[in-house]
């Protein structure tokens, strides 16, 4: 056999700093999906493909597929891939790290002369930043695997206002074509997807390990658009027993159920409950009772039962707060997710490949949602592995070292050329 | 001795509704001080009281008084009045029915041909709102008195961002002559001011009375632009010991400082405590732990102590706070004002003439600031009438019904007859 690859992390170096460059927004960088900076992304990732002289094909989503052959054309192939997207003054690393650990792979496969059995694809996923632009998870991932329903396809972008379907018309991909649920990935097709993502939270910095494996992917309950109603009145001449104060009803739930997730942790739960917006209304003002508040609350854990405990308590707190503050509460639609455990036979083969290159990693779960979630649903056995990260994500002071970056890649490498040669 | 004179409450009811017809706003009423609204209220009333062949004479500060000679005019005279301005869709009565109050009681007493023996003197006074306008207590009645401190003239209107000063010129009204402290007012010409003002909250309504003597205006220590910072991450990838939640802290600090008002209540403190405004920023988003969040105090009572005693216990638990959470308080510029009580005498003879007409009445602190606070601290015996009202202030539904407002206009007629007889 010829040399061992090694992934080509200057190539990746390159990519992200020209990307960076392409995208700046002049805090972050911008990259919306269906937008010009997602654009950007794809068509900087198509001529690396091309230069490298993978098969390169875009699907019905905008979806982009970069193959390197393998020997046997008809096995079931492995995928490496993330998203291109951005949340709004992002980082550069969230999504786009996932796909250039993919190129880097290949190029050094291509430098190695290595064959693979089978096809290994890197894919550039749309859309996946579902806070920032299309509230729905995974449209780009679940369009692939032929599972994004037909419904998804008139959600709006929160900032254009315009459908998914319209943003992908305009971009001269094919609605139509997702409508009838013909993906191009399946459990039929694919052996194992793995997405390298930067962790985005502290864990991995804290502990000085460079490398996560991940053990699940969290499920969630969300209310996005929940209010209370009382009434205004004046500050001054509304005595305590005859207020309706809808800001201090708000306030008390959301400090009591802050007070039941402590307590919920001590008794062994991980999970993450945060009110993400909370406030006073545009009526509020000084010298008044606010009459309305709103809230968003996002409760997640790998483990259903820590998130139903988080909203049962918080339906008992609301019944309490209502009768005893004179305030109506109005939770508005909850959305729900699933956790999607990864793969155990393709955690124990990232593990292994970690091992074999004397990297050092520790088992976690993931507190966001990825597109692997969408894979895993699908009956596709998924992984992920995370990049030690500093500064968060979602923010332009991601800080991702590249040598991290680079056993990152050297594990998912390892990992490809073991169970794709 | 003539008939005993009847406040001409007919007319009063008619300026209202002509009053409430020239500010009306689409939503409620609109005088901004020093503003379109305010000076529409103050040309009718001065062709109101120009009719009614008053002696009528505007101040440096725009302030209007209009004047039924004494038989006595060195006397010390009696001023009944109240403020013009209104909040932004406003309700129609607040302020205004102390003024046409006066009006009404003057037209009475030129109806029956009674001549006082001292100058009575309805006073329109200017830029009440303190909470819509100009962010300080009582300009216009603290320039009628000359104690309107010069650099009050440099606070700027919160909608248009120019100056007292700058107003008062723009209306062609003198502020050199303000801030040379020379006021028309004072203890040594006054001999009382006695202003009639709705009741801004529920008090009358659920006792079944039609007119309040007011004890006191209440003290006040505020904040108006606190704030916490921590850090922004992300909502699902930062577990609970790596969070810095602005959001969280804010209303733990908001429901915690709110039961100890409700303990302070059962040991007798009479008070109130609100957050007026309170929230996530904007750069808060779905997804995000909040890094930062704003807040207002409003703590008042008639009773100091009472107001210290809740921003002892609120530094204490922001100190706390602080600690526990990683988050860091800075709360800005507080302002503080002292309770005023009302003239004992006074009260006394607002008392007297109630029950001299039978008119049921009850003894109550105000909960809100009224110019009457302003004389009060000048040292003219000062007292307030507080007239039953429905739906609260400072909204389009205040309600105050015209027999309630005939009881108070009563009250204050016969003290004025009374006093000045």
């Amino acid at each position: 056999m010829s040399v061992s690859p090694v992934p080509d992390t200057d190539r990746a170096a390159r990519l992200f700093a020209v990307l960076r460059d392409k995208t700046f927004d002049g805090v972050g960088v911008t990259r919306a999906a269906y937008g010009p900076g997602e654009q950007i992304a794809h068509e900087l990732t198509r001529s690396e493909a091309e230069e490298l002289g993978l098969e390169v094909a875009v699907d019905a989503a905008g979806n982009l597929y970069m193959t390197l052959p393998g020997s046997d054309r008809s096995a079931k192939g492995i995928v490496l891939g993330s998203h291109l997207d951005s949340v709004p003054e992002g980082g550069n690393f969230d999504g786009a790290a996932g796909v250039f650990a993919g190129l880097a792979v290949l190029a050094g496969m291509r430098e190695a002369g290595f064959r693979p059995r089978c096809d290994i694809t890197v894919l550039a996923i749309r859309a996946e930043e579902a806070g920032a632009w299309f509230p729905i998870s995974y449209p780009g991932s679940r369009a692939a695997l032929g599972r994004l329903p037909a419904e998804a396809l008139a959600v709006r972008r929160l900032d254009s206002g315009l459908t998914l379907e319209q943003h992908m018309r305009d971009l001269g991909f094919d609605p139509d074509t997702v409508r009838a649920a013909r993906g191009r990935l399946s459990a039929t097709n694919t052996m194992a997807f793995v997405e390298l993502h930067i962790e985005q939270g502290p864990v991995l910095e804290a502990a000085s390990v460079p490398v996560g494996i991940v053990t699940a992917i969290p499920g969630s309950r969300r209310l996005r658009a929940a209010r209370a109603s009382g009434a205004f009145n004046h500050s001054g001449a509304t005595p305590r027993p005859y207020r309706r104060d809808a800001l201090i009803a708000v306030a008390e739930l959301a400090h009591r159920l802050d007070e039941h997730w402590a307590a919920l942790e001590t008794q062994g739960h991980r999970l993450t409950c945060t009110f993400c917006v909370l406030g006073t209304t545009e009526e509020a003002g000084f010298g008044k009772i606010a009459g309305e508040a709103r809230f968003q609350l996002d409760v997640r854990s790998v483990q259903p039962a820590s998130v139903d405990a988080m909203f049962l308590e918080m339906h008992r707190l609301v019944g309490a707060i209502e009768a005893r503050r004179g305030v109506r509460f109005e939770l508005g639609q909850e959305t729900t997710s699933e956790p999607s455990p990864m793969d155990a036979g393709v955690q124990h083969e990232l593990v292994r490949a970690a091992q074999s290159l004397g990297i050092a990693h520790r088992a976690m779960a993931s507190g966001a949602g990825h597109d692997a979630a969408a894979f895993a649903q699908a009956g596709v056995p998924a992984g992920m592995l995370f990049v030690r990260n500093q500064n968060g994500s979602h923010n332009p002071h991601e800080a991702m070292r590249m040598e991290d970056f680079a056993a990152g890649c050297a594990v998912l490498g390892r990992w490809a050329t073991t169970v794709a040669g």
